[in-house]
């Protein structure tokens, strides 16, 4: 491997972030606030358990409450909905979290609509979205967010860089695209139905991938010395990306684990701490 | 001028929605039912004044109705945002346009925000770019409709294309570069802080020119056969592209004047019919 080249990594980037954090929960300590996460998970997915134990587990350790609510995989949506509203209300709770995707049943737009703004620390609301594409949201999707805190941990420029992202989902593609634009990137957005989608990644100075197929990005697309972000997690721990042939041409990667994945939790982890400091000034 | 080239006769579009337009407002009368637009003029500013006066002219020729609102210069935040919750809570009322921009005192984002989603026929709000983002918004920000409106009169495909558009502004450049990607177009925002603008214009198929630089786009960026959408408009009835240049390379092209301009009041006065049918219902 060159020794130049520039493995990203996002296990240490959210260590350090934690270990920021851990310091202002103990200042909110102090004043008697304890930041507080409630996750609601709907249903029995185990890969939806496995996603908020890990999330409840990165709280405690942190010293920030983890409140878990389990509703029945034949919850309605008015019965979600009453309690997020139930959550939005307790002034001890600082973050809500609906794990998705929920059952089928559920209205899903209706019930992430029902979270307020000022507790919505995963970024799902449309208000939330807005802000975030007009550069003033207080709590971006965690996802898009860790990616750029990669970027800017690694002092990556992201100015005048021409980004090509591949996934334009609500909560991780076209958030993305639009904090790289607000950070004066140009931006490309790719898709399923984008036509020459290897000669497009071809022109990626940063390359951003979303698209959840297991090992999708072939080494022979990236341009030599791009930056190449994997925000995909396919099981058998395997990201978007072909991960091998893409370390030899790129100047920075990061590993699926290990790469986007502790960035997207301590992301989360540092909004609650957002929240619970705005309502303890 | 090759005789299969497309000039994207706007004039003659708008004239289209205006017929289909006329055919509702007589059901809405039958119905007792007349579509009202407040447009909401703050100082004194000629061009402002200009436009507000060509949107209310385009109501009342239509049957709309068009209430003007002309606040002093000196208008505060606070001041404004009463009359348009005055205009908000008024059932007789169905748009409401803020033409802007507003004098410096006053916080424009906070007056945008006060409009309610259900009268917001300009497309303004948070909510209603954060549901135009994800494909369902009821009103669309009036020229990033336009310009779809024209692309599929002339059945332009769009999905798979490239399109690059010049300009990320909240009310243009962001809401038509997300509406294209919803059409399925790969698309790449670009702007002042672009490098090699030139090139990344030469990728496109669609091109949309929103950047408000007279005559900016040169002839010889585009590539042969791309479909040009001139967004702009500058004094002098200039648009943001070297129409002449552009002319000779493009296989349809929106002139400046007639092209996105007239679709733009269209689609303001169509937004106010959609208001009130759904009012009607």
């Amino acid at each position: 491997m060159n020794s130049d080249k520039l493995l990203l990594d996002g296990t240490r980037v959210a260590h350090q972030i934690q270990q920021d954090l851990a310091i202002r929960v103990s200042q909110l300590a102090a004043k008697g606030i304890q930041p507080c996460l409630v996750t609601i998970l709907v249903g029995d997915d185990p890969s939806s358990e496995t996603y908020v134990r890990m999330k409840g587990n990165a709280c405690r350790r942190l010293g920030i409450q983890s409140r878990r609510i389990h509703l029945a995989q034949t919850t309605t949506t008015e019965e979600l909905i009453a309690v997020i509203h139930e959550m939005n209300q307790d002034s001890y709770v600082h973050g809500i979290l609906l794990q998705h995707p929920v059952p089928p049943q559920i209205d899903e737009r209706a019930a992430f609509e029902a979270i307020s703004i000022h507790k919505d620390v995963d970024g799902v609301t449309m208000l939330g979205f807005a802000q975030n594409a007009f550069g003033e949201a207080s709590f971006p999707s965690c996802t898009p967010a860790a990616i750029l805190a990669i970027l800017d941990d690694y002092q990556i420029p992201i100015e005048g860089k021409h980004a090509v992202v591949i996934g334009r989902s609500p909560i991780l593609g076209k958030p993305v695209s639009l904090m790289l634009l607000n950070r004066n990137a140009t931006v490309t957005i790719c898709h399923s139905r984008t036509v020459g989608l290897d000669h497009i990644v071809g022109l990626a100075d940063i390359l951003v991938a979303a698209v959840g197929k297991p090992a999708f990005v072939q080494g022979s697309w990236i341009k030599e010395g791009a930056v190449v972000i994997d925000a995909g997690y396919n099981s058998g721990n395997i990201g978007d990306v072909d991960y091998e042939a893409c370390l030899t041409k790129s100047s920075a990667i990061t590993p699926v684990p290990g790469g986007v994945g502790p960035v997207t939790i301590a992301m989360l982890l540092k909004h609650t701490v957002d929240a619970a400091e705005k309502v303890g000034q």
